[in-house]
């Protein structure tokens, strides 16, 4: 029997995914994970089935899953030769069946979703967790609701709406849409999965685990990762740290969670030392995805931070836009302008205080870009013309 | 020292990336693969590494990868059992660098241009091709030109343009670009690997290794693959022709190649019982991503399938709308209307000739769907409008 835990007051819950918010402290719980012995199944292959005993599942459904997970970890050589940085990797979550991290939770939580028998799931979301969902929630054949914004175009909404799921334009205040989800959902017997959900995050710790194998069962120095809900950035956490209780590890990862300077709630709040962030009222930045006025997660991912001695800071528009044309020129990575916060962060950082040669360091690339064109009205792409004939001419004068 | 061959006339030549089509027949020249003893590497996960002694390179160098291959191959049980099919499997390309198949060909050309001391490549493309070889050249620092069609819309061009390649517009017949490019590659030294490359197709071969090594070193019994250039398909036929003369299965998968209705040239010649394809004038299908009036490889493609008792068939614009949905609602798969033909092409296979329960059937899953979204003019989404005070009784009246 699985059980939810409070990280501000410890107590203890039944896991229940009606009932993911601890009532006392009216924040995120997460599931807790009993010591006991616990062995990673290295002869597996399915990321589910080697990391089993770190998951709140007891048996893997291949028939619901797609493919995620196993994503490369890529030696980012010309970008460390040309800025001078020690040892980058990059942990390419783009390599996942919808094309983002966001995957990795999808797949835990529907597992739990079919164990409870639940026939309705749903989610909140504009973008990548949409899609997601809908796209699990048809492979497994269970009726999906995606509740979007009133003004999201329909162009966003084909690689969610492509699954069929019941799209829902709604109006009105989109931070209280979280909140109603979940009531909604009580009443109606309709599991929402969003962005802190306490299985989700369980899924998202697998990256985690991967990057502690793909260095040797051995721990990066310092994680940069995107942070929005704060949801992502507490299941890597919760790994390293799941990783440590076993004895598999003595040494952790310093955590750097990465905010957009136009919308960094919790960024603020650690600068200033506090443990509660305060909601934004105008959020501006080209970096979409992590456009989170009011992150659910944001406290969890505060207490947690600072237990792990990381830190979270923020970004310029301007630093994530080069920092995205950087990973696509240097190393042929098209990530969101989100995930660029993670090398716009680790260059701001190195500036300030040069990290060690010895340092390992490991970006976490949660999404592709190629669903965001909206970047093109702010770096224009150079284009050249020419006829046919024309056409040696035209690229000798450009060699 | 690798050779090329014509497989119309059988002639070898010296492996030279300037010289690629056969100087007598006119026709694409494929690597030749002399027949002595080749061993599969199943302790490395790399692809590069596990098939190396399969493949026209004598190292890898990990520096230049970006996490190619290693691709899912996905039972699809919800689409078996709704539409009465046997065994039927989803070998998923969208899982690679840049959403596509094409990262397997250019991951090999580039250690070829590599190993030739090549300092400036290029393609001809207006999609995943450009996508592709601009990613790559990125990440390996060699100069790219792509090649574009004049009327290629600046949102299209941005996932190859982000990587800041040297991107031309040309004015003139499409059709002559291609040959035109491998002019002026000559006279420029610039290593054009366009889509009937050899050293392409041989990294195709990898994705029917990974088929044959998936299904536990069995053959399945039909692979459905869309047909362009022919280059992919060719690839797919040769790995399964080398597995055979190596020993390690006795049978072979019968091919079906599949192009759309509206420019099929491949198919017509096929069900004509012709040798050699005409080019068709007024292509007009969705698949834009295999619009290929003169398709270069068509005529090698058309012979090999012959000799593999396969077929090259075409489907309707209004039967890859319908795949493309059963695959996005029924399997949580978001695939380009050209990856779609394959299930099109299976389900009307399916009505004429029945397929036997013992049947296992692939169909090759090209590229990603999200980058597409004109089909929304053909088959909108439904949606939903509600404000947060209604939201409840929305819900349930849709449940």
């Amino acid at each position: 029997m699985n059980q939810f835990t409070c990280v501000f007051c410890d107590q203890k819950f039944p896991a229940d995914p009606m009932s993911q918010f601890c009532p006392d402290c009216i924040e995120p719980l997460l599931v807790h994970l009993p010591a006991q012995p616990r062995h990673i199944h290295f002869e597996q292959s399915n990321p589910l089935e080697k990391y089993l005993d770190f998951l709140p599942i007891t048996e893997v459904d291949t028939s619901i899953q797609l493919g995620e997970g196993n994503s490369p970890l890529l030696r980012l050589t010309r970008l460390e030769k040309s800025l001078k940085l020690p040892q980058t990797l990059a942990k390419n979550e783009i390599f996942n069946p919808t094309g983002s991290f966001k995957d990795r939770g999808t797949v835990l939580a529907i597992h739990i979703a079919r164990s409870l028998d639940y026939n309705k799931i749903g989610t909140v979301s504009t973008g990548n967790m949409g899609s997601s969902t809908a796209a699990y929630g048809a492979r497994a054949g269970i009726g999906t609701f995606v509740l979007v914004k009133e003004d999201t175009t329909t162009e966003k909404l084909l690689s969610a709406g492509i699954h069929n799921p019941t799209l829902i334009r709604v109006k009105g205040d989109y931070g209280d849409l979280l909140h109603t989800s979940f009531k909604i959902g009580k009443n109606q017997d309709i599991y929402f999965m969003n962005s802190t959900d306490p299985f989700r995050i369980e899924g998202y710790k697998i990256t985690g685990f991967e990057i502690f194998d793909q260095m040797n069962q051995s721990c990066p120095t310092h994680i940069f990762v995107p942070v929005s809900s704060g949801g992502h950035l507490i299941g890597l956490m919760k790994a390293f740290f799941e990783l440590k209780q076993q004895g598999l590890t003595k040494t952790l990862p310093k955590f750097i969670g990465v905010q957009a300077q136009g919308c960094s709630p919790i960024a603020k709040a650690f600068a200033a030392g506090k443990p509660k962030y305060e909601r934004i009222h105008d959020p501006a930045t080209i970096a979409q995805s992590i456009t989170n006025p009011k992150p659910p997660g944001g406290n969890v991912a505060l207490k947690m931070i600072r237990q792990f001695m990381g830190k979270i800071i923020s970004v310029s528009d301007a630093e994530i836009l080069n920092a995205q044309r950087l990973l696509a020129e240097y190393e042929g990575i098209f990530c969101l302008p989100a995930s660029a916060t993670t090398l716009a962060g680790f260059l701001k950082l190195d500036k300030q205080q040069k990290f060690q040669s010895q340092d390992r360091i490991v970006l976490v690339i949660t999404g592709s870009g190629v669903k965001n064109t909206q970047i093109l009205d702010h770096s224009p792409l150079s284009i050249h013309n020419s006829t046919l004939d024309d056409l040696e001419g035209t690229i000798l004068s450009l060699k």
